[in-house]
């Protein structure tokens, strides 16, 4: 894998209260729900909505993901998902992900390794890692 | 409980891949989720937002929640929760809501009975109802 | 529809610290997501179980729950669902339950309207209600 | 932080339907969930069930956490998740968690980075890092 000059998508988001546990803060797996649906919306945001993945049976399983939480999120704080390709390899890749606080506080800082993938006979069916198209790469190519 | 004329809240969300299950459609607890959020967004709109409640020490515990599933949806459905007060009791209240596809189609209609309470000691320690004010009630009624 | 006399399921399950919101009681989508995870059980108890559901294309969607929350469950309270066919309809049946802690507190009663289905073209393609096969209904009735 | 000799905990879990993403397989944040359990119920094997962690104020939030996906887990898996403390360091304690299916696949790897705390005026109000007592780190310690 090599070092991507990325575009930069941004998924909003805001900390519900059945988000928060106990101590009256995020839980922190929805920290990985967010970076989930942040990158589906960045695929959406060059032109892979989920129908089009959907209609051309292509998936995006995770190989790893890790996060670092950096302050405490509370009911109601409004978010931003800011997520950016780090690395494109041969059929997999890393999204790098940043959530940062409407006040610009950055609360955590993550990524998700994913593979490429395209159901072998249809949605649901088992997947099989593709290439990834120089076409898709281009699409979040950074312009200079 | 008597009849009300509420306004309308509106809460904008979107099914997510995680949302759905192996059907390929929302997966229904996500509904309550949904309608969760809705009545914290509403109680937000008209000026009780997470913090104010939490400030002062106010819930909003559920006795009863139903919803109809009228159509399914799929991931990327961008919706709507639209809610408002159906009745107001003495400590008790009912929010109705209906969740509406972009495309107009009503996905789903149900409603929350919920307490109004307050915590005895502070956030976190056990809560008791409590008369809902007048003020309160006020804040929801339709002006015609 | 038509009463029916059931045999009972049986669910454990536990509050988990993610599953309680900011006020240290269990989130009440909760409860839904149990309920839905009891009927899986159910049908599994009869000989049912996820992976004959896939391979033979069968899938139960829901048209409706609703749910009364009868006390507060805390992190930690282990619980039981105990499920029953309330009613069986020509395509769609009713399941009971009731959510009890180890201290034998009922703390929530519901059920949830579902449709018998099958996939038209294998798991995650349209489906279609089926009339319930009398076999079907047979594997839960109670013997006396 | 220095290497430790663990006892292992041990979490049964089930993959639940609507653990489950239209891929047909669990949703990641799924694991993410679990290993939260488990190291709630890992504390409670030693000693600290949930009821005692809140009626000492103690909490354990998380400054991290990571998790490789070594094999796709299917609606019905019945698996355990093996914890074990990877190190203690003053304040903050790595959890490793394995994810293991009934048929012995290793499912996923990860790991969490805690931080030993009180809440500063019981629970739900903010929380202070606290150094992890000696008696804490010796419930763990494997007796050889």
């Amino acid at each position: 894998m090599s070092a991507f000059e990325s575009i930069t998508g941004c998924f909003a988001c805001e900390v519900q209260w059945g988000d928060c546990d106990p101590a009256g803060i995020i839980f922190y797996p929805t920290y990985f729900r967010w970076m989930d649906a942040a990158t589906w919306a960045f695929m959406g945001s060059v032109g892979y909505p989920p129908r089009r993945m959907r209609d051309e049976h292509l998936s995006m399983p995770l190989v790893g993901a890790e996060c670092k939480f950096l302050a405490p999120a509370l009911h109601g704080d409004r978010c931003e998902v800011r997520s950016r390709i780090a690395r494109f390899g041969g059929a997999s890749f890393v999204v790098a992900h940043e959530v940062v606080r409407s006040d610009g506080t950055a609360l955590a800082s993550g990524n998700e390794t994913r593979v490429w993938a395209r159901y072998v006979d249809g949605p649901g069916t088992p997947i099989k890692s593709q290439p990834i198209p120089d076409e898709i790469k281009a699409l979040f190519r950074a312009r200079n």
